[in-house]
């Protein structure tokens, strides 16, 4: 079904790029136009083809903007992951850097894009295991590096995954696009702060280490 | 201005009630129908008043906005304040008991309300205000937990308040009603593994006690 099967006929060949202009001319309609407002028929109409030539490619508006989101979403988990292998950086050093970019790539896609909300919020609303695999795939790199400071000393925990997941819930306020995207909400401590409060959850007590079964 | 000024003339006297009844309609309405599709003179007509009686209470819309949320906000914030006064707890119980009140009462407001992310919504645009001295009034409770557990050397911190903000940042996934609203989110950790997890930063280590001016 995906366009870029090698097995399909040669009338689909130039699938792919279709299906990247569609996607390219959403995105700019629901930046500029809203999700909501934006239909199917608009984007149709601004890529000069009928609605029904869309409906091969994306069942729905909401599979449009998965499709987008996706696009989106990919940038920021690829930003995080090579920061998770950057070599020659403390496993703190790494997550420090990781969550600040998630913050920062939260902060600039609003700039970029105020209504990315309506997108959010339809994706919360429908399209929530695009929510859910991002926010594993982002977790999982969390674990990671969590891993990795246990192996060296730096971290301790018994539950690698369960301290990603505290984690990665504990920043929702500086880096959730609905949280971040308020540039009226309530203060919150600087973000350098909240690290370092979440990262005492993770630091290890004299003796911890050679008591590794203990139940903390 | 307010209504129970006693300085009003006699016939300002119902103004209280008055007021009262607009908060009743209005909050059934908004649960009812939604905050967006109500107007002000559906609540008029719901209580057999002109819309111009309605604009003698409340300025606007988002004023009746902010009256129907102060009053459900009002609710937690005694119900919290209440927890963190509770005699012959430890300040751990305290916190812990504060933080799945909050959880709680956004769950059930949730369910009895399920549009009051219109609400919040709209007040996070317009009324931020009332964000924020909601977010202060919590944050001060706990901050009055974490210093009664410093006190007692079940704590520490140097910055009490800081601590007490760094916890509330921390919890946003578990009681923002914008995403505790959402029953298809992604999975997070079981809020008490989350709640000890946060409570580790704020945990004494040997010898701190005995280093208080240590930045940490």
């Amino acid at each position: 079904m995906f366009p870029d099967d090698p097995a399909l006929p040669l009338a689909e060949e130039t699938a792919p790029t279709t299906r990247c202009r569609i996607i390219a001319t959403a995105t700019e309609h629901f930046r500029e136009i809203g999700y909501q407002k934006t239909t199917v028929a608009d984007i149709a109409r601004a890529l000069k083809m009928s609605p029904a030539n869309v409906y091969r490619f994306f069942d729905s508006k909401k599979a449009i903007n998965e499709a987008v989101l996706e696009r989106l979403i990919g940038e920021v988990e690829a930003l995080v992951a090579g920061i998770a292998d950057r070599p020659g950086l403390s496993a703190t050093a790494r997550l420090v850097a990781a969550i600040e970019a998630l913050h920062d790539d939260s902060l600039r896609r609003l700039e970029e894009f105020p209504r990315v909300h309506e997108m959010i919020e339809a994706a919360m609303g429908e399209s929530w295991e695009v929510c859910r695999h991002h926010v594993a795939r982002i977790t999982a790199v969390f674990e990671r590096i969590v891993s990795d400071g246990v192996a060296c000393g730096e971290f301790f925990t018994n539950d690698p995954a369960l301290a990603a997941g505290c984690l990665h819930a504990g920043i929702a306020r500086y880096t959730h696009p609905l949280l971040v995207s308020q540039p009226t909400l309530p203060p919150v401590p600087p973000l350098p702060a909240m690290i370092a409060f979440l990262l005492r959850g993770l630091a290890p007590e004299s003796g911890s280490k050679a008591e590794p079964g203990m139940v903390r």
